[in-house]
């Protein structure tokens, strides 16, 4: 357990958190603008009244979405975790954000730092037709992709390199070498069109790296980049060598891997 | 073509639209609330000023959204059906409905008399935490569900029958008398977490007849009814004999059948 400021041990808890991103301007807390985090350390402060200070494996941007985010709390008191999980639901309202599963975790434990693996999934639809019912949850473009095309760009981006092009001039990582595990595209036969699903997963990911990506792939898939451009850019590590970055609406994250899921068969 | 009130013939054109039910008191345009007949009228203003009105294949409730909605209108002037259509969508935003496709009809062609199958969608969310990505567009139930017996209790109402148990006492239908196609019922593994789709097809509905099946077979999914006892009910032919009537929120109307489908190809 965590000291608390009492000096006693806090007992901490993982709570694995869904929300639409649009109405927040991103995970992190913010003095002057609505937060996920802010949304919680509020319902939080409604079961225990005083400061909290949460975090979570991934920061996700303005208007990006949570499926899998993980995030830990450390409370005064000992919790039933389900409790624990109802109760900020109930005080979450009416922010679109909900806790899908509470666990008692050790407080070794960090949402963050005990992560060994972060999942997104990119939704893009490819139709004329402005977006009704998924307004601010896809990317939309009005023109064909080739998904072939952009299985075989995104080919040379697996593995372990430095990731300069595709990460934001304003991220702090230490380092802009990563390994990207995976990624997966998919052409989905939605109801409101054909949706091309991007899933990428890695131990961790750089600012805006997936964005990147799907933004340099989405050139290739409309037949402005031959597909080999992708490995061009990557290896000229060089920011100003990146596609258009594409906006945040259509990213989620969507899961976050540790050696023991403290969620395993909730 | 339809005679105009000028006395010269109007070309009619087809619209397949969809839309976000949320902010909408229903299709049907009202004096004093927004609808999606309404927003679409104003639009046609936009391009043709004067009074414009507007027929739909189903006239949806408050709440329940379009993915394959048709209606028709009637112009003053010839218009090139794509950019018709485009014109709408521009002068749509920011209401949440889409013009999917426009294709010209000739005056005959009407989007409810000739229409000869309607299909709808209701999506059912099992899952303890409230929704954030899916608010307003699924009806969330905290507990599992049989979808076996669903499945079973289901089939008794495919076929010819009086469906005056499954019917609002609003309905204005003249006969209870309807024939029921299909009713499918599919377990979707979603990102939201089980997601059963019903998708019921017929030549026509009653009034609330898909959200009065949809509670009732809820019941049976839930183990309170028997499948039989959606035979019963049936039988009964009596409103009383009826599940609780299910939220809007997850109907969609996906599609419309026409002998010779105006949007073919598109």
């Amino acid at each position: 357990m965590a000291a608390s400021r009492y000096g006693a041990d806090m007992p901490r808890y993982a709570l694995l958190v869904e929300y639409d991103g649009r109405p927040f301007a991103g995970w992190q807390r913010q003095a002057d603008q609505p937060s996920v985090q802010g949304a919680i350390e509020a319902a939080l402060a409604r079961l225990e009244p005083r400061e909290h200070t949460i975090a979570a494996a991934g920061r996700t941007d303005a208007g990006v979405h949570g499926r899998g985010q993980v995030a830990h709390c450390d409370m005064d008191k000992e919790w039933d975790p389900f409790r624990l999980g109802e109760a900020l639901n109930y005080h979450l309202k009416p922010a679109p954000v909900a806790i899908r599963a509470c666990a008692a975790v050790d407080d070794e434990w960090h949402a963050r730092f005990s992560a060994v693996e972060r999942r997104y999934l990119f939704r893009l639809l490819t139709r004329r037709a402005p977006c009704t019912l998924e307004a601010g949850q896809v990317w939309r473009v009005n023109h064909e992709l080739d998904v072939e095309a952009m299985r075989e760009g995104g080919k040379h981006l697996i593995g372990l390199h430095d990731f300069t092009t595709f990460r934001s001039v304003m991220c702090q990582s230490k380092s802009p070498v990563k390994t990207l595990d995976e990624i997966k595209i998919d052409l989905v036969d939605g109801l409101a069109g054909p949706e091309i699903q991007f899933r990428l997963r890695a131990r961790s990911f750089l600012h805006n790296q997936v964005r990147s990506i799907v933004g340099s792939l989405e050139r290739v898939g409309a037949g402005a980049w031959e597909p080999i451009r992708m490995k061009e850019a990557l290896e000229a590590c060089d920011r100003s060598a990146c596609g258009p970055v594409c906006p945040g609406d259509g990213l989620y994250l969507t899961g976050v891997g540790y050696p023991d899921d403290p969620f395993a068969g909730m």
